[in-house]
């Protein structure tokens, strides 16, 4: 059942040009939130989507910042609120993306979004510039036709989604009057499978820190002072292969005390999904052999268990050829994925422990925190997530599942606990659109088909 | 004793404002063999050090390239042959000098030499700049105070010594005839202290090899994949571990078979050297502990004992704040010092092997080399090192001690073999000079009393 398909659906045929268009627009904007030297892009990433939720009817268009941090990437604002007596939605995405690096991996420039295979390719195809901008258009189709919406909308979008920033939380728990809302829609994960709808019902949280190891107070020769100079990156090494066993157990002590494993329904549930993990390997990893902890399945890996990763090791000589350097110092980048009921201060404050007490003697560490999140797992019961149940089945086919996602989405965890409304995860990308990666892509199938689910989403929320 | 001191010294004295400002000029050229940018700065390099040659009464100026690398740095040659019946002394050196990373290190810019506390505080001035310099200048002033040279000279500056490149190794196979030569005289090495001029008779060779780890084919997001993506840099730590010891040993199969001790006089000659191992940790090497093999002292440690050093890690994200990637692919570049009797392609081989060996499942690792030094022991019983001996205590003031370097020169094992001439390793450098660091640094006095050095060793191997 689709409830008024055919004037949305004549609508995104019509449009569907120059609704791909703006988008292409949009990804032209390269808006970094991590580099710096990208601050005017994402002035201009701001001033097009301003200008877009205008025309789609929305008001009071606004850009939120913390006092806190002057800063920060402002947060979009805007809304409609003309349906009294009707639900609020409140759509949230962000329009900063990932650094492209490594640059010479990209077969198209990432800022020059190209049309190939019927995938549009560019950095934040998918993540999260697409999926949010399904849903101005959603909402846009569905106001054209209708000449008004069924349900109260705001639009909450922000620019440090990718850096881990804090502008959103202060923004929402200073603004809870502008922000309330019956439930939150969130488009920024992915379908299970192409034709197999999805609603994400967990996420995995997340620890992001840099251990800095220091070791001689300036850069040595190796020649001179190899054999007694303590080596950062050795050090390093140790530290890491201390904090994360070859059989992929963490063995920070405590690590694991509150992990709740799933029940026994979802792990049976996920147990029924199509999945060859032959293929998985060969064509979405992509590599010799799968790793991780012996005895669990892979979505138990990847979506239950909680995990650790080395991200990047800056110091010392990293140029072409060779300098015989021992550094005064270098840093490794550790995150840690969490999951229900780990907390991540906790896990901080252990792992901070576990780096000291693993760093050799000779050396001095010290560890920086840049974010974290918590994990969440959703209640599937409630109205709104029945509602994109049925929005998800009746625009793409095929019976929504409840999966879980291992990536770690901070303002979930907000939205559940500061507005204290339900979030509904309607992911349109599919798994491997290669988010934070060269080539990343959006299918302009999905695109289309999130702008149809968002505006089937809120006519199943009309009041009757 | 010295010989006819007097005329070289008022010359040194009268000239040495010049002679310093020259060296400034030398010092002010960033002429950098890593980093391909400053190739036209190795040409000013050149041209500087031709007209310098010239002045000093060199003929036979000329640049010298392999065929085989057409795009190598030049070696500089010139000489003067009009001392019949005189034995040739080959002085040789290198224009090319380290980059100056991590430049905000530097109290003053690194290519703007400047003179502080008696030093002369410049990216190359003591490695090598400053005493290959005092070798011209020496020459320079035997032949202004005396009209002419007691023995025949050659003077063979490189280019590429501090990348490791192989055009000194095939120009000097070449040029057998003309660099037919008695001794070779090279200062690329630190007295043993202040005032305590030393001879360098022993060098570590060396192992520089740059692992590549290759997980999954692209770049993919540890949210998704963490848990069951083969993960680089932690494959790189393991191996690093695995490769040496917390206890300093190295732990490849083989590794130390080879390995000759010095001689028991040897060994107790050193033990007599003044040396503190609190204040060399304090003030030279500057660290919370000195690292490496237990039961072995500090001389053995970073003379006659091989080790291991990673220098970089590049890969994945380095720049500020935090990118959730698992990297497709990250790097070691680890180097190993070797001690007499060990071989180089033995070593590299064992050491892929180990590598090969310790590359966990998921990952796929290759071994690249980028270069070898052979180790070496120097005869000291020949009248060069002699009169080495003798023209360092006159010029210096305190006994010459022997005593061993824990760096690698390649061409010493090149000269040693191919020309099969004594190589006097004259080190007018201290330890605390900074090769390789920020504030590189050479003593003033020091510099000056190389140009005296010099001087006074070509007069003693003048024909009775």
């Amino acid at each position: 059942m689709s409830v008024h398909p055919a004037p949305v659906e004549a609508y995104v045929r019509e449009h569907a040009r120059r609704t791909l268009g703006e988008l292409q627009d949009l990804l032209r904007i390269p808006s970094i939130s991590t580099l710096p030297a990208h601050r005017a892009d994402m002035d201009r990433a701001l001033d097009f989507l301003e200008a877009r939720l205008r025309d789609a009817g929305c008001e009071h268009i606004e850009r939120l910042v913390s006092p806190r941090h002057p800063n920060g990437m402002p947060v979009l604002y805007a809304d409609w609120l003309h349906a009294p007596g009707a639900p609020t939605v409140l759509f949230y995405g962000h329009y900063d993306v990932q650094p492209p690096d490594p640059l010479n991996e990209w077969l198209t420039p990432p800022f020059e979004p190209t049309v190939r295979d019927g995938n549009l390719v560019a950095r934040g195809a998918a993540d999260d510039k697409g999926q949010m901008y399904a849903h101005i258009k959603g909402v846009e189709a569905l106001r054209a036709v209708s000449g008004k919406l069924p349900v109260n909308v705001r639009f909450l979008i922000e620019g440090e989604e990718e850096v881990g920033g804090e502008t959103i939380e202060h923004v929402v728990r200073q603004q809870l009057g502008k922000l309330a809302c019956d439930c939150v829609v969130v488009s920024d994960t992915a379908m299970f499978a192409p034709g197999m709808p999805s609603l994400d019902v967990g996420l995995r949280g997340m620890v992001y820190a840099e251990i800095e190891m220091r070791g001689a107070e300036r850069d040595l020769h190796s020649g001179l002072y190899g054999g007694v100079a303590p080596n950062p990156f050795e050090a390093l090494a140790r530290v890491i292969t201390g904090l994360k066993g070859q059989d992929g157990k963490i063995l920070i002590p405590g690590f694991y005390d509150r992990v709740v494993p799933p029940a026994a329904a979802e792990l049976a549930a996920w147990k029924r999904l199509p999945f060859s993990e032959q293929q998985y390997r060969q064509e979405e990893v992509r590599a010799p052999a799968l790793t991780g902890e012996t005895g669990y399945s892979v979505f138990e890996r990847t979506w239950s268990r909680p995990t650790l990763d080395v991200h990047g090791m800056p110091g010392g000589f990293t140029g072409p050829g060779s300098k015989t350097v021992i550094p005064a110092r270098a840093s490794a980048k550790i995150s840690m994925r969490l999951v229900p009921n780990q907390q991540p201060a906790e896990i901080y404050a252990s792992f901070s422990e576990a780096v000291k007490k693993l760093t050799p003697t000779g050396l001095v560490s010290s560890v920086h925190l840049w974010n974290t999140a918590d994990p969440i797992v959703v209640d599937t019961s409630n109205r709104f997530v029945r509602a994109g149940v049925e929005a998800l089945k009746a625009t793409f086919g095929g019976e929504p599942v409840f999966v879980r996602s291992g990536g770690s989405v901070p303002v979930v965890a907000l939205f559940t606990t500061v507005l204290k409304a339900p979030v509904v995860m309607m992911g349109f990308g599919l798994p491997d659109d290669g988010l934070h990666s060269p080539n990343e892509k959006f299918a302009v199938e999905n695109f289309y088909g999130g702008i149809r689910a968002v505006a089937d989403f809120l006519q199943r929320l009309a009041p009757k």
